[in-house]
């Protein structure tokens, strides 16, 4: 192993408000592990829609400024610190997150140190760059099927369904039977998802969305619904849903306000709350998560795929961050220090 | 007893567009009562926010037109059909209830025929203008501040608060020792709560709202909230609770959607829900019904007492509903046949 370097490049971000130029590269110092921590040499780390909340503000915490953005990734873990866990994940290649207020470090640099505990080492067989993407999409995804088939929902119904993470949840849906309605807004998404097998897809665009919406969701029993759009989206979906059901919001992609016709509420008792994966995660104990990791890194090659679509190196972060926002169901873009 | 007319005054209700002229006054048959049903001459019956969302379309069901609204009033049962409910009915004052999608009628009219379920005699005590407003307004107050003790909260929030029910519930606040955070839209509302003995009011339209809010709820635990309002004001009003809190919206006096940042839900696990009286009654049993109706009987002329500002005939029902709708906390509007 050779020595480490003093500095390293990362990504800095300088402001919450998304001004142009906010996002830069510059030669930090490379962090050390502490007690329980790795130090991890970064291998390939994506631009994801909570990456995107949180350098816009909109994520469940801040961190001081500036700083590094990059929530989740893979790498080799070339230093740790002290305690057995860390000592276990000693040159291993693994899938580690920074989502944490307390780690000041985030993963679009060439080193980050992070606390062993976020770290999954990766089976042989499992490509890094699998490995990149593994924990936030397929592990969200995975979570939400999860939800719907412990509440007893006879089905369930998603927005953004062509997304990376609307597609995983899909292939889950094949996979366990719980028939889904998948709603997108273009065309050629409905074309996407139909090839891929999915039964019920709906246009959010066509003229006849919402009657279908409703008939469809009555008809399945959809009395749980995945929502990551917000806006309008919100009130149509759930306005569809038979009496009773139940909307996880697990993401705001159009950047407004989740909207909700009082009536759902009042008059048919529906109701609507908050999925987020970091608190799902913990409440469950430490052996049910691994079998979770473990399930789930299974699936990294066939039904919890990602698609890349671009590989970029991080003096590029702020143009990755365009090309991922202006298309994001058209595959992940990465960054490869 | 004299023999009963055949025809009687009665509003029509024309449409759910709100279109001007979609309510008239017209002579239809006076109807008659089918097994478990009762006859009862109207006293007074009032404007209620209820009725405002019937009549443009926005409440949990439709009547089919022409419709006569009015959901709750007081009068004298004049003739009952079979059973041992609606003969114990029969001469007596009532509060009574039409606030079910099969029964036809409505209480802007001189007559309705309606389940003997849906009377609650009236204690000699009660006076009968107090009764035609007891069962909407101080019912929701009793079952809103009943969740909050029920679930634990050590301090809840309202919007609305100056409104007929809202000072209810800050009466029944004080007497369950229920602190509450009051919110209204301008100062003089803020004068008039603080002159009942209102502790924490805040105006929306204040400067320093927000913050003020936000803390007051961190410092008193405000952990349940009770929305009338919807619009960007349900937004605010979460966003200011502390994590884990609840929203009941049981109204939309704005007329808009509900808004809620997806922050709240995704990252602070807070919930919206609905509640509707109809609905939470249904959960009770009878006498549990009874004892409630009873409790809220005895505080009608005190913390319950419902102020009313206008009695208008029949024929003014369209200025009725204008004046109320004008200013929903300049006390009641009553329709007296």
């Amino acid at each position: 192993m050779p020595s480490l370097p003093a500095n390293m490049l990362a990504v800095q971000l300088h402001d919450y408000e998304g001004t142009p130029g906010n996002l830069t590269v510059a030669q930090v110092p490379v962090p050390r592990p502490g007690p329980g921590e790795v130090l991890v040499k970064v291998f390939a780390s994506p631009v994801n829609p909570s990456d995107l909340m949180f350098i816009t503000g909109n994520y469940g915490f801040k961190k001081p400024l500036p700083a590094i953005p990059g929530f989740e990734g893979s790498g080799t873990v070339v230093e740790v610190g002290s305690g057995m866990m860390a000592r276990f994940m000693k040159d291993r290649r693994v899938a580690c997150a920074a989502a944490d207020a307390k780690s000041a470090g985030g993963m679009w640099a060439e080193y980050i140190v992070t606390s062993a505990q976020f770290c999954v080492p990766l089976g042989k067989n499992v490509e890094m760059e699998h490995g990149a993407t593994m924990l936030v999409n397929p592990l969200t995804a995975w979570a939400l099927v999860d939800e719907a088939r412990k509440g007893g929902h006879r089905a369930a119904v998603q927005t953004a369904a062509a997304s990376a993470l609307g597609r995983m949840v899909i292939r889950l849906g094949q996979r366990f039977r719980l028939p889904l309605v998948n709603v997108v807004r273009r065309p050629e998404q409905v074309d996407l998802l139909r090839a891929m097998g999915a039964e019920h897809v709906l246009n959010s665009s066509d003229a006849g969305f919402d009657a279908e919406l409703r008939q469809l969701c009555h008809k399945l029993g959809a009395s749980i619904s995945f929502e990551a759009v917000a806006g309008e989206m919100s009130a149509r979906v759930l306005g569809a849903q038979p009496p009773g059901s139940r909307m996880l919001v697990y993401g705001g992609l159009s950047l407004k306000a989740v909207e909700i016709d009082p009536g759902s509420l009042i008059f048919e008792g529906k109701r609507v709350e908050g999925f987020w994966l970091s608190g799902w995660l913990r409440g469950r104990n430490l052996l049910s998560q691994l079998r979770v990791a473990r399930q789930v890194q299974s699936m990294l090659a066939g039904d919890l795929k990602t698609e890349i679509r671009a590989r970029l190196p991080l003096e590029k972060a702020a143009e990755a961050v365009k090309q991922y926002s202006a298309d994001m169901t058209a595959g992940k873009v990465l960054l490869v220090p």
